[in-house]
């Protein structure tokens, strides 16, 4: 029984709920505290998880220390602390003391084998990387009670199964609750909501198979319990397309391809390599994410004087095309499920080819240095880069509309979680910190197609405007007129209360166990 | 019933021929013109093409307009010419004037509709772009004559239909000779042989269905007439995984990044511009290029002194690991049908996003100047750039060593067609006149994978370097042993008796109508 998400602008989560509800309506100044909104949910949470008397979460990679650790406290706070949380990971498994380091403890069964977890679990959460699902989705499936919830945090699975020509067994309860952004942001944004109420992380929700009938219910509260602020209605199917999608797209490839190509062309053009990297990577990460986290991409325009809007016109125009193609070329290959199989094939190589650095070279050893010496309040709004950065972020939101998501959808999966949950983990330690504390899919996609976009935008978009060849003026008429600038208004209205906030290179702040890393798994263990 | 390449070491075409035989022994000075080998087979080609009446090429593209011309030459040469060479393109299109200018008419019957041409041929040989293949094929094959012969010049048709899940029809022969090279050099090799004998390019060539008996002599005999000195046997199977393949690493993709990646670090170390493409591309398409095509690349080693060896065991092993990693994952996205999937729905964009060009960036422009004061002697012979080169050639060989491919294919799809076939373009006019003298896949295939390799080669290669990170020597001696250095020297024996002479920005030497394009296509028909 799969659940549809209404294809037209969908805003609030659509769950038929009999217990909680997610109220997505923020009050007053965006950038001040506001009333509590989300914990106020907690009360609901016995009834939305009835009947659940050990939730189980498998893995540690990018989401589970997160969600885990956000599930337990969620409880807590709501009087829950007989539900257990227990945490599965396979035998010898080197983030048992990660787990260990968070309070689970084989002690008192919060934290054991994989399989006598899944098997002792009224709710499975299952987060073990994409590559290692598709290897063990089968045992786990087989594993689990009768009248069980398995939750996934992605629809990768169900792509997987579409390839492999099977269906989930129909005794369970299958559910989506997709946090839109990487687990250290889950993490972080809902400890910091600790003392400012309301600010999480946004996620879609999804119900694939209900046989309990109130699979809606253990949804939603798992959204609320893991910190969202607000939840929209998706399908495994939209969530994992528009996903995969997005992270290749301006979340996490075209933005790393585009600050080389731009570095590259500043330095050319006689800028210093500091002031190069200052002009293209922090100003991305700077004042452009936060002009269109609070005031939307249109803002950002009307902020410039009459000759950084020229330039910004020009640059949004003649980028906007090759970054399209590139992004129709990415979905199409999501859709048809190559991206999918590439991963699952990446993961099996993953033993001889462990994913290596992408932040030790030249671009990026400037940007250690300049952020050493950064004043926040002087780093540049370059109206190229952001020309070049909102063209091609329209492009990615261009694809999925045309593709038949819904503008919650879009919204999140191409501008909110780039500005407020991924850009802030770039602007603090770099390209690494961003990329590779998300997903080994997110991972890998990124480093495939980030030099794709890089090379685009340089051989076609720079071309044309250093050649002053004539551009489309309608391109950026379309854009001031765009149908996207009002759902984002409305999504923005719900966006997390405080800005979030993650320790430079030289903090600990929401960094560490249980938190954003620094040296990242560079290969995935079966049930890492 | 399909021909099966034996898996070892396969030097010599291997069909089972009661007609012509393709001897691929050259003796002599290798740099000589040598005897006639290959044009004294023209006088088999009456036996090879027994019962053959009317042959049509169908498509206007790379490879059309070279074998075209060959074919009815050949034939005029063995007194054949009562055997009609036609071309089929679809009514109206845009090469229809292309091919009356090389003697192809409608009044002689030598020039017509697609499915006219199909269904008047003995033997139709399909060499319209893979993507209009893929939309076409079905009601290709209905329109020809039952025991008709289809020729194939790239194995791609059979993954799309094993993609679509269907076969051949039972009654038509099926057979493929792929020259191991663009259409171009098939051209242009057989035109210097009018004047030195031998001269020609390598095919290899399969039978995959034999309904008359006599599927191996006509598909020896197509080689033979299209001008191949040396055909080596395979499978459709085998064929494409290795075209698709190679032409995404070392032939097209891995060279082009290779060298953009150079040309910075070069520039950044602080070499002028034009010393910086001079000590990249043209080192490769160059010295490197000329030295492994003639003696070999442990040769190319040798030549160094000591203080260069040094650089080049530098860099030879920083680079092979990397380059290794991305070549598998493009083996398996070809093994697996992705980069079939992806290039089919690319040609369904195609109205929509043409191809852009790779050769207006600022890299190619100084490339331009370079050429234009070019004193060949004088190219340097950078070891850095051969040891990065000579990496990533290594790398597309060991692939397909490992996923057992025999010895001829690994040597022509890895090391003589870069050498011999295409690299000799990009030293005429830049790499556009290399990447986009080839087929559609290629061309798609190149622009996707070659910043991929630009970008791992810096982050992981040249980053070990330049830290000094402790490189593995084991690398660097399994290279100096390995077999396919004796592979290699076999084949070589069989290379054109000249080397390929193309002429560079100011010539016409092999340019124009029916030979090497200067502006290329950039969106195409269904049949072009």
């Amino acid at each position: 029984m799969a659940f549809q998400a209404p294809a037209t602008m969908q805003i609030q989560a659509q769950a038929n709920l009999s217990g909680p509800q997610v109220v997505p309506k923020f009050t007053g100044m965006r950038r001040l505290p506001v009333a509590a909104i989300q914990r106020d949910k907690y009360k609901q949470l016995p009834e939305a998880f009835k009947g659940i008397k050990q939730i189980g979460f498998i893995g540690w990679g990018s989401q589970a220390p997160a969600q885990a650790q956000n599930m337990r406290e969620s409880l807590a706070e709501a009087g829950m602390s007989d539900v257990k949380v227990a945490v599965g990971l396979r035998k010898g498994s080197s983030s048992m003391e990660e787990a260990r380091a968070c309070g689970f403890s084989e002690s008192d069964g919060t934290l054991g084998e994989v399989y006598d977890v899944v098997s002792k679990s009224d709710f499975v959460i299952l987060l073990i990387s994409d590559a290692a699902q598709a290897g063990l989705y089968q045992r786990i499936l087989a594993a689990m009670k009768p009248r069980a919830t398995l939750g996934l945090s992605h629809g990768f699975l169900l792509g997987v199964m579409r390839n492999d020509g099977v269906d989930f067994r129909d005794d369970v309860n299958v559910v989506l609750v997709a946090p839109k952004g990487m687990g250290p942001s889950v993490r972080r944004l809902y400890e910091q909501g600790k003392s400012v109420n309301g600010a999480g992380i946004n996620a879609s929700f999804a119900v694939h198979q209900d046989v309990t009938g109130n699979a809606a219910d253990i949804a939603v509260g798992w959204a609320i319990a893991v910190g969202a602020p607000f939840a929209f209605g998706t399908t495994l199917e939209s969530e994992y397309k528009s996903d995969i999608y997005g992270e290749r797209c301006i979340l996490l490839g075209a933005v790393h391809g585009m600050i080389e190509g731009l570095f590259r062309r500043y330095t050319r053009q006689g800028m210093s390599e500091e002031e190069a990297f200052r002009q293209s990577a922090e100003s991305i990460t700077g004042p452009i994410s936060q002009t269109i986290s609070k005031e939307g991409m249109v803002a950002l325009y009307n902020k410039l004087d009459e000759a950084g809007k020229k330039v910004f016109r020009e640059a949004y125009t003649a980028s906007f095309g090759p970054a399209l193609d590139v992004c129709f070329e990415i979905y199409e290959d999501v859709a048809s499920g190559n991206e999918i199989k590439s991963v699952v094939q990446a993961g099996k190589r993953f033993d001889r080819f462990p994913m290596g650095k992408i932040d030790q070279t030249h671009t990026w050893q400037v940007g250690a240095q300049v952020r050493a010496k950064r004043v926040e309040e002087d780093i540049p709004l370059n109206p190229f880069t952001a020309g070049v950065y909102v063209a091609t972020m329209m492009a990615t939101v261009q694809v999925l509309r045309e593709k038949g998501h819904p503008y919650s959808e879009i919204c999140n999966e191409s501008i909110i979680e780039a500005v407020d949950s991924l850009n802030p983990y770039m602007h603090a330690r770099g390209v690494a910190f961003m990329v590779d504390n998300c997903s080994y899919t997110a991972r890998l996609g990124s480093r495939k197609w980030a030099p794709r976009f890089d090379y685009i935008l340089e051989q076609q978009a720079y071309v044309a405007i250093d050649n002053k060849q004539p551009l489309d003026e309608g391109i950026f008429q379309t854009f001031l007129q765009d149908d996207v600038h009002k759902a984002l208004a409305t999504c923005s209205e719900m966006r997390p209360a405080v800005d979030i906030s993650v320790g430079g290179d030289n903090s600990n702040e929401g960094v560490g166990v249980g938190g954003a890393r620094t040296e990242y798994r560079s290969a995935v263990a079966a049930v890492a």
